[in-house]
């Protein structure tokens, strides 16, 4: 009976995905999932601990690709630049398997639980690269503040990604958003004074 | 007998921060922290929803700060600085009640619960400054960007005052964090082509 089912996580997923967006996630059920795909009920199980996490498969895994992917990034780099490079492989990663990134956000939108869900990810993300640029001897405090600021310009790229599916690159769309997040530090500062070392810190 | 008890609310908050720490927070009841504070149970009640409530009390008022904050912002100025010249505000006005700030830190990181719901708050402030900056022209997807890194920012002010409290004011926090910042964006952007417009977005 419990025989092999081919892409059966994938026609979970989509079932689960198209399912909640028809009825609305609290309305589904585990069972509802199996039934739509044309699979058991513990075919689900064996894929997925519960209905949420059809939605947040794999992100256990996210804190540790971070940590890697900092350790992958080639050293003569400033911190910010690191942790982009880093979030660009992550996310790279992500968009090629995200083909229905747009039907999940929109039902992650649709629920505070699975929006606390996604920060809850988004928090050991960040965590996670914090660690690592502590590592490579960054200030714990500048550590977790680039880790942070790294995953808003992830966020935002993965939006754009998102939005765009298909007709950009995640990695184009991380260079867009941190040209406007460069923009804004440039409107920021100050006009330059006669040339400085890179790294003057200023009181402004 | 209902009467008022002076100064019932400060005690409650410095009964339960005082319990939280002592016994755990999830070993502490809201009757437990009224007999604490000499007070009675109903009295509790009468200030707090329930004992997660000490902890965020008032922070459903953040949001609506927030933007009033945004809109109290004098225009001549980049939509970054606006956000940290709101979150300016906002940190003072709380670093003013923030006398509890250390051990209500060290209670929230020792519950997940409580952790979620701290980002839960400043997902909200985040979404308000957001808001409130794209009621000032700024394009939405900018707008969330910016809101991100200014919370993240603030957050790490808030960090930074709370270690030092009493010895240095959140303004003086916010422009360390800023600073700090900026100095990784400068370390990032490639040495300075001849003078552009200030607002010239560059591909990197």
């Amino acid at each position: 009976m419990a025989r092999w089912e081919p892409g059966a996580r994938e026609r979970l997923q989509k079932a689960a995905l198209d399912l909640f967006l028809e009825r609305g996630y609290e309305n589904v059920t585990a069972t509802d999932i199996a039934e739509h795909a044309g699979l058991a009920r513990r075919t689900f199980f064996r894929y997925f601990a519960d209905k949420r996490e059809v939605l947040f498969a794999g992100s256990e895994q996210l804190p540790a690709a971070a940590i890697e992917a900092v350790h992958a990034t080639p050293t003569p780099r400033s911190a910010l630049d690191t942790v982009l490079h880093a979030l660009d492989l992550i996310g790279t990663q992500l968009a090629a398997h995200g083909q229905h990134a747009y039907k999940r956000r929109t039902v992650i939108a649709s629920s505070s639980e699975l929006q606390e869900r996604e920060r809850t990810k988004l928090a050991a993300l960040t965590t996670a690269l914090a660690q690592a640029l502590s590592e490579r001897q960054v200030p714990n405090a500048t550590a977790e503040l680039l880790a942070q600021v790294g995953v808003a310009t992830f966020q935002a790229a993965w939006g754009q990604w998102v939005n765009q599916a298909g007709n950009a690159s995640f990695h184009d769309c991380l260079e867009h958003a941190t040209a406007d997040l460069k923009s804004a530090f440039a409107a920021s500062i100050r006009p330059p004074q006669p040339r400085r070392t890179r790294r003057t810190r200023r009181a402004t």
